[in-house]
């Protein structure tokens, strides 16, 4: 796989989508079958969104399959090059990571997506999709390896799919042939796989994010961003779920204005008993705006440590920037975190303490993303602190290899002073 | 200790120096206690020699310190710059991994020069070192933690010390608190540790390291590479322990050049049924040159599995660069081999396709090692794929976080076509 020039890993991108297109009411007709079955069994109105494939997800589909094709290569980029002595090179070239396992839940387009992403990369891929969606995954997997197929020049056990439970069992003890495992799905999910394998995960069970409101911060300013954080999209895993707040940025009024707009935009505020007094009259109704919908109760025990993934956020008080920094690097999840303050000084202590994959100064915990970083196909985010961390795109997926050519060179000419080194490093890199 | 700045860190590392200097007479009293343990109870000479601490090493030590003082700082390195929007800035910034915990044998200046290494790079150390070194090194982890508390600025547990065969167990197990673990030492210890532990673990179990020689090799130029590659230093991860050969490396007389320059080297030479007829006569003494010292003999089954760590070496006959590499893929340990060739694109395939570490052309196995390839200083070898591959320095011991600085954007905002995302790269990169 690592030796497929990118012209034929991209062409295959595109066939699979000509495929997806040409055999489409095949895989809609499976999909329905796993609806069906579904609906049977009394599955709730989310699941049934999400295993649901329709024309706007295939479509969907197509378009992340023609922007992968013309993301630039991940492979053979040359991070390092450099002459170690006359006539010997070093250079440190990329390359695929080699067999990945990727298990995921009920959305059945994630075969399509993890494939492509594999592919590109030049990596191996066991699929592992949720019972529910046995059908479509099967329908979709044989639309991609009938593609492999048909492009050829690719083995098309490239791409395997498992489908049982005793399978992931299987797949997560075969530490030797298998390189990295990626759980997509609940952090139940996640925390289960990273229990019963010694394979790397890439991934994160938690997302914990905090946004601290600092003394000096401008209240209209902040009540946007953290509505934002909060409601944007609650479920995600980058979306906020404690406040911290100042001491000033009460006296200054600026939390309450916040908590105004948390308020009014639904959400219940678990505040400690500093930060309950003053947000209490924000929940009252008020003659000029519209009536608060959410309200202030106070926090209970374990509240710090819970991702609420719902219209729930903590909101505690924390005498200065260095405690909301120690609070956070001790009840975060090390995902995403947010300082929204005027201060330079204190973001630069915020920004260089929180030890977490994304420190933010006045911007959304929801730009946490690999679409909006711009790495333009996402495999998720990781908070793991070794190989790739935050949100991971197709550079995570790549290992890199030391190539070494001399002349006859040998270590004893060194040794005896024949030859010396020179370590001198060309900076012209392959860039994309 | 992510926020010590870089001059600190490096004076920190001249002070360790300094005291190391100054301490020094406390430092051999107890090594010399140490070494008189270690002979009443009858250790081998070579353990002797590597639990010695004298004048040479103590300066090779200072040497270290200073040279690891000048190198660049591993952290706050921007290797990502990218405006995702007007006013939104996204970086990606080097930091620290965090807590290593570091299990080395007999050699007590180990301790120098991995907590060396960790302070460099801002990250907390837990050192254990072997039960026979246990005064040298707590006299050494005393002179490093003197000189952190005379620095000031660090927490002085930046270093700790533990010592007991129970503590390593009970290390093991901290994988919520420890990020890394680095063995240094054995195959067996690598091994251990791997099976016992969550933590990742950098290092590598074995180095089962391959030359091959292609068809068109010239003999001549091959045999000083062989030699060295295998006989440099045979007990190196890097040496080499299997030569592969072409058919036309045998007709062509390439073989027995390269053979009898091993032979001569006193190399005993574990061959295949078709190597060994060619090399048999080799192995003869000759009227012309030297008495060769090593022998040839059959290989057996499990000799293509072995790393010898001495001066023995299995010699196999393989059809096609094709075959060697899958040979190499297949009995190889992923570490470090060699193609011989004069033939562009056999060397082409050869690299492309090892999937090892390092990949060579026409330069010895020996190579592979931190300092030759400008590293400065070395952590260890890694066979992971993950993270840090082949010679680990520094930047091993580093993992980044993403920045995000914004004038509080949302991505509601962006939802809702009121921005757009512009990804445009900065790539005047802050570099070394």
């Amino acid at each position: 796989m690592s030796g497929i020039p990118i012209c034929k890993r991209n062409s295959l991108l595109l066939r699979i989508g000509e495929s997806l297109k040409s055999r489409k009411a095949e895989v809609l007709q499976a999909n329905a079958k796993d609806l069906e079955d579904a609906t049977n069994s009394g599955i709730d109105a989310s699941v049934y969104k999400r295993l649901l494939l329709d024309e706007s997800k295939l479509s969907g589909l197509l378009d992340g399959l023609r922007e992968l094709a013309e993301l630039g290569d991940p492979l053979g980029r040359v991070t390092l090059s450099r002459t170690l002595s006359q006539g010997l090179l070093l250079e440190r070239v990329t390359c695929p990571l080699g067999v990945l396992a990727i298990i995921f839940e009920a959305r059945p387009e994630a075969v399509i997506q993890i494939a492509s992403l594999a592919l590109k990369s030049g990596n191996a891929v066991i699929l592992k999709g949720g019972k529910e969606a046995s059908r479509s995954n099967a329908a979709l997997v044989d639309v991609v390896r009938g593609a492999i197929a048909e492009e050829g020049g690719f083995p098309v056990d490239a791409v395997q799919f498992v489908s049982t439970r005793e399978d992931v069992a299987g797949l997560l003890a075969l530490d030797e042939y298998i390189d990295l495992v990626i759980p997509r799905g609940s952090m139940k999910l996640v925390r289960d796989v990273k229990a019963a394998t010694r394979i790397p995960v890439l991934g994160h069970a938690d997302g914990i994010c905090h946004v601290y409101l600092d003394s000096s911060v401008d209240g209209e300013a902040a009540a946007p961003v953290v509505v934002d954080s909060k409601t944007q999209y609650p479920a995600a895993c980058n979306a906020a779920e404690t406040l911290l707040v100042h001491p000033g940025a009460i006296a200054s009024g600026a939390v309450m204005v916040v908590g105004r707009a948390l308020l009014k935009a639904g959400v219940t505020l678990h505040a400690d008993a500093v930060c309950l007094s003053a947000l209490k009259e924000c929940a009252e109704p008020s003659k000029n705006e519209n009536q608060p919908i959410g309200t202030v109760i106070l926090a209970q025990q374990g509240d710090w440590d819970t991702e609420w993934l719902s219209l729930h956020m903590g909101v505690a008080c924390v005498p200065s920037v260095e405690e909301a920094v120690a609070w956070i690097n001790a009840h975060g999840s090390h995902h995403t975190d947010c300082i929204l303050t005027q201060e330079d000084s204190s973001a630069a202590f915020f920004m260089a303490n929180v030890d977490s994959a994304g420190v933010y100064h006045n911007a959304s915990t929801r730009f946490a993303d690999g679409f909006r970083y711009g790495f333009g196909a996402e495999v998720g985010i990781s908070t793991n602190r070794l190989h790739a961390r935050g949100p991971v795109g197709l550079e995570g997926l790549t290992t890199y290899k030391y190539t070494l050519r001399g002349e006859g060179h040998t270590v004893a000419q060194f040794s005896r002073g024949e030859r010396a080194y020179a370590h001198y490093d060309h900076l012209d890199l392959a860039r994309k």
